[in-house]
């Protein structure tokens, strides 16, 4: 089993790495790009012990205290068989 | 229109980020995480003008000349509507 968790800055947050980025991307010539925002991706495997349910709440107690800084980001997250 | 780009180091590359954040997993106490990678994540807020192909052949153009360093890592990207 995998998780994929994402964590991103929330939106009300200033985020100069988009920007810089979405910058650049101007400068080259993209056109379309309206905006940009980085954040972080966390691919975890997980031990076959683990039903689906116990699964799930594992990796919301590990995004939620160790990968996201609840002050400015926000994570999302989902398991794949 | 929205486009999400995943970006992750290459499998045959050292991940030395998710094996921290995998040793300190271990350490705080958590079971069932067997590996842990890092990645990038960017969201793109792409103009109304573009039609879907048009996007996603933006999007690709961007991942790959722009956000994912082809030597080292490799990336995957969807675009919503």
């Amino acid at each position: 089993m995998r998780a994929y968790v994402t964590v991103m800055l929330k939106t009300t947050v200033l985020d100069p790495q988009g920007k810089t980025i979405h910058g650049a991307l101007k400068k080259m010539g993209y056109k379309g790009v309206g905006a940009v925002r980085q954040g972080k991706f966390f691919e975890l495997a997980l031990d076959g012990g683990l039903d689906k349910a116990a699964a799930q709440a594992e990796v919301e107690r590990i995004a939620k205290e160790v990968l996201t800084n609840p002050v400015i980001e926000e994570f999302s997250y989902r398991i794949e068989d």
